[in-house]
């Protein structure tokens, strides 16, 4: 327990004997939840406003799911700021911008909800509280969309507190604590870890795996990425995930791929950390393992199905990618729309047929670089990845022989290349305009930068 | 150097190399200072973002003190918020509480100038050079008070950096690294320390120290306070000032004295941490040394000559506390203006004369009780451990006999106690009240309440 | 990979190069294990000293059991000190006492075998390699006698390492290392540890566990110890092993109770560290949980039954210990022979009959202080703690009911107390007069000093 | 305070109260300091033992001279093994090898004073008080050898304790704590340092320093090597010991120079660390600053001037070498013996006379290549590198023009460089046939490999 969360439990304990002495009923918990929100933002002493916050998240922690929602709006109606009074200092500074009058504006928009956030955050657990408040805040918006507001000041609070500065970077292995490992089972999304002997190979001799961590939720993980250092730029997933694989001689290694990137907070979500992990990761190897000199991921395309089903794919460009593949195709599907037959196919391809592969190759670059979702690619992990600054190397048809893999994308992965000479560049052109960097290897000839239009 | 500034390092340099090619004019200084910022609020890759703020902050640091002058008046002007349009989007808020319109009403408002400072923020020393701007820039406001909006959001960036969940406590002993200790003897504003022996004999056996610091500027205390420890509440300043003071046993005090508290860091000016320094220190000690049982500081009273030569005390008042002394006076100062006569005496006041003592106990009590300024006690010490949570325990005359302590405050001295049991109430009903609790030692009867009116 | 161990490698490889230019054979292998380990003991450069040393142990790990002993054999015969030479050196001395000759008496006893442990030890691994290779020779010199003078110098070359003053001690909890925790399941050599969740429920709340570590053997531990926090001074065992045993509130625990203590290391057999390490953990939780007060191990009693069996009581003694109880029981054993009876009868007692429950206790008290091997007690683990200085505060009739206890001990185990204000004292009395402490509360009267006899 | 010591205080303060009560006169000191001796090789019980060796440790610190030579001296004769008992079980192990008697035989020679030894060396400060010992005790061997085997056995002592498994490899700069930067003033034996900012200046920008450190004897270095960051071979070492020296960029730099090394605990001679220690830096100094290519000393010729007064030069060598110089000279020197003419010229050397610097070069060279101190170099500064597997680079006149470098060297300095893909077949060479490894920049031809003979 560090020193600061000593201290402030200290504080807090004598808070609650002096909110026992002058208000019991409240401490007996005489009042609603919003009454108690309410009142700590009248305290002005720093003990009963800490034992106030303490009281307010553990009622909430205690409530039903009803409770918390009639919370939540208490949250967005009543705790909202004053816009009236917003309006009417604005208008005063257009006029004469006095500081007196913009720090009561900020003070208009910042002193309630907002500031309630930040007085549940000081507490020992606060943070990992309020973490866990957004999660089930996140839950909540799709239905009742006037949460948003609310969950735009908890991100905030969120935010500032998890800022990069602070972030650790560690790396993972079998001399990692116990409890760490045992989040790693629980956390990992993309390819499930069975059980310790399972971890245990997957932190053996010629793989790794590195975390984000931040002093606020100490011992828990913010994302992890797990990696096998290879003699190639895999193209299967099965040896990763293989608990018999053989472990093989990491001195001899030239490669590190990220096979699974999990992030492990969803009270998180929208406060990124990804971007850095794997930079960072690519750039520790290069220092602790300088035999590593290819950085590349195995990914899935997890959107793939769903785009091909849900027609998001312009018809006539995948008639024309389909048609060679078609063709050498059993006569019997001649007639069958083409969505109908990709779908009722997926999960029974021929790995040696080669129009298949063919066919596969084409879909997965054509969805990887043709369809978009605003600015950017569809598919979210496309997205990630290219936004980063990564390039498409490889299209892997039956990477992922897995019935999951096959259903979700059909059995297609892909590797994302991380070249640290072209990363940084890549990304800015990705987000200045929305540039796709295409490695040289896939189109057979020179480099292409596709331009998503 | 830690992982996230090598990492940071690399990235800008990318960017570095970027700039150089995309915009060659800016990277050699052809525009503004005041141009750079507008552009980096424009950028929305991460390398070049970067290396545009590492190009401001060296242009602002290479500026001369007009350059900077205009600069903030920039920040002030130009990079104000559109305040027609916050009060627009505040008024349709009003109507119809849209989480649309909430973003971008914060966007209006965060978006420029505090989001310039977020951006300034990030390169690896980019928290230092903010902190030293704002050292620049708090000395710039009482001459053009319209700066004082920007000191607003540059204090708000700082704040959320330099919050206490991240502070680091440490002792500081003749174990601590040198350029540590350099920075204390440069920085020590209370009692000055002369040299590195002057510095050991403050560090040994019978003293210690402590100091608060923060990652964001590793090796630079934000703030630290100065040990002794000693049989009693000590009424004089000289021993702990003395190098040829003997080292007394530690193992026989019960008492320690707060001798000298210094803040370091001017930018940093209403980001609190004073507070928590010392109920931590108190904290500690009853740990590490359970023999310590009383907690006091030995504090000077920066304001009280200055006061009395203002008249800011009250005239009738003053003259009460003053005749009984006045009247063992000699003749000659009789007719003498009450104000004159203190001002003049108060460099040569006569310790062996009971009247004088008596006169002085009943001044410094008067004046750190009954004299305001705003809600709270006018003198700035006072202020600070009243605040806290302290009671005035002891005056005491001829406490600090050194030119200054007798020009500033006629050479009284105060103890401010810290007693554990009593510290949070009086915390909070100074708070809440303006109440300031008096040891029953010096009113010689019982514990006294006097409440600031 | 500490730096000193990095050095060495890098030195190693060094001397693997000059000693495969200087002497290719020998880094073939071409001459015996014998015959390198004689000319390792004449290099004079470091390098290829180093090298020759690796060189060693990595052959003495692929030999067979036969080369092993046949290595073992050579060491105590052909390395053995030329005691002829020895002698006349100390005639020499005793006659005149010259320190060259002293110097050359030391180097004729400690230059050949003693030293070739010694240069054995450096390589990174050496110590590691030693103490496998002292397990190995100790499971060898029961049936040969003659390399029990090799076991004095390699023991002497791991004495002089695993010296107390680099011991590090180590709580142990679920966020110790995944490996540490690994092998702990490995070495429990008391209570079994079934797997990762029976080991979790052991490092849980209001239980603990303690170790010794050496630099010279990273992640492995010496000896650890496993705690219970209880109400009571236990006397069962079966709460501490069951996985669904509910966790008590460790806050309202006053008794620590040392329920496990394993050994881990065979190859440091009769290098101490356990009486270090409860005495040490005593006072770590007397200062991290002062709640705590007593201190007790809930111990079992290897050795009864065998000395029954054995006959090692004295007939008459035990005869009149066990007369209540036989004259309560079905007659049909009146003729049977005690020992053979109390054989018999051992796997199946019957914990409601108030004589069973009294002839025990008077059994396991007899039994524990009566009983002796050379100055010191029969029993090996009452040897352990009354050496350490515990008391004997209880004998727990039916205290572990597992087949196994019941088989060697008739279900008996013993509370042995660690009073620090008496343990030193116990000590010494034990060292130097054989006394054992015995707890007033087993005698029911005053405190008891049984002197072994 | 580590736990261990904390440990051994606290049995050790139990010890203490057992004394006092079983024999108070022997804590009043009624015995004397060799009866106390004698005493505690009888104790039985760790805490008496604790107790008593640290009063032993107490009562011979506070020893006069006189006294402390008699208790040695005691050391000497009484505590002797007993020479006659070793012969006699040394004659029967030549008969019969039984490990019984074998274990006698240790105990006969190790049990009295080694075992004393070992005694002292268990409480917390025992190994420091063993090393002020010890440099005590080498003080009176020179005029006492009856002395000499008492040192024996205390080296072995320590030298068992300071084994280099434990030595902690530190760098030293401006973060290292005060305690132990102001232990290096004191230290610095080569080059004096003034005062902290002299020191400052040596761990700037383009200087450092390394040291080894041992758990036993915290925060004080046992040697110390300072470099400095150059871009050639350094010939002056004028430039690292003048504080106004600006700093120059440490990332030009290729090459380190090692211009001070200094042993710091006489009590540990003849345990050598200093081997280790250079080419540790130049490891860590190949890793961390990997720009920096060539490692070279800077270092005094100590002994050169003492050589030419005493003789030990061969006179027609001598003579051969300085006729060129001498033709060159005034004439006046014509009939002076050549020793008395260089003892004469020593301190008032032309250095832009050109016949005296090929002077210079051939004698310094001639000295450290031919002139003998056994099987090795004269020279102690050259026998240390060449026996570390340095090569002698360059001979620099006038390299130190101090007074004290003129006079002992006549300003003559050496660079012996390590070369790490030579340096441990340089050492095995030396170590086995004397070999001297000769740059061939010295001989202005080929590499030379100059045999001491």
């Amino acid at each position: 327990m560090s020193w600061i969360n000593r201290f402030i439990d200290s504080v807090t304990d004598k808070g609650k004997e002096l909110l026992q002495a002058e208000d019991p009923d409240r401490v007996k918990g005489q009042y609603s939840l919003q009454e108690d929100c309410s009142a700590l933002l009248t305290y002005r002493g720093d003990a009963t406003a800490l034992a106030m916050a303490q009281q307010i998240l553990g009622r909430y922690d205690n409530s039903s799911a009803e409770e918390k929602l009639s919370f939540f709006q208490y949250l967005a109606t009543e705790m909202s700021p004053d816009f009236r009074y917003v309006a009417e200092l604005a208008q005063k500074l257009e006029q004469d911008a006095d500081s007196k009058d913009y720090k009561q504006l900020l003070a208009a928009l910042n002193g309630g909800r907002h500031m309630l956030f930040e007085l549940l955050n000081i507490p020992g657990s606060g943070t990992q509280a309020l973490v866990k408040m957004r999660t089930e805040l996140l839950d909540l918006v799709p239905k009742h969309p006037e949460l948003a507001s609310v969950d735009i000041d908890l991100k905030t609070t969120l935010e500032a507190w998890f800022n990069r500065g602070f972030l650790e970077f560690r790396e993972i292995d079998w001399h990692t604590s116990a409890d760490i490992l045992e989040k790693l089972i629980s956390y990992e999304a993309v390819h499930e870890i069975q059980d310790w002997a399972d971890l245990k190979r997957r932190l053996s001799g010629d793989r790794s795996c590195f975390a984000f961590f931040h002093p606020a939720l100490p011992d828990d993980p913010l994302i992890f990425v797990q990696v096998g250092f290879t003699e190639e730029i895999s193209d299967r997933i099965d040896p990763f995930l293989n608990q018999e694989q053989p472990v093989s001689d990491p001195a001899r290694a030239n490669t590190a791929i990220f096979y699974s990137i999990s992030n492990c907070q969803t009270g998180l979500r929208g406060i990124s950390f990804g971007n850095f992990l794997i930079k960072q990761v690519v750039q520790h190897i290069q220092k602790e393992r300088p035999q590593i000199t290819r950085f590349s991921t195995l990914s899935p395309i997890p959107g793939l199905n769903r785009a091909v089903q849900k027609g998001y794919l312009a018809e006539d460009e995948l008639q024309q990618i389909a048609t060679p593949w078609l063709t050498s195709l059993n006569k019997r599907y001649a007639d069958m729309p083409l969505t109908e037959l990709l779908s009722e196919r997926f999960e029974r391809l021929d790995e040696s047929h080669d129009d298949t592969v063919s066919f596969l190759n084409e879909l997965g670059l054509h969805y990887l670089t043709q369809l978009k979702r605003g600015e950017e690619p569809y598919d979210p992990v496309a997205r990630f990845h290219l936004s980063n600054g990564a390039s498409i190397y490889r299209i892997n048809p039956f990477g992922n022989r897995k019935p999951h893999g096959m259903k979700s994308a059909a059995g297609l992965m892909v590797n994302y290349l991380y070249d640290l000479e072209r990363v940084e560049m890549n990304h800015e052109s990705f987000k200045q305009n929305g540039t796709i960097d295409i490695h040289p290897n896939l189109t057979k000839s020179k480099r292409r930068l596709r331009v998503l239009s």
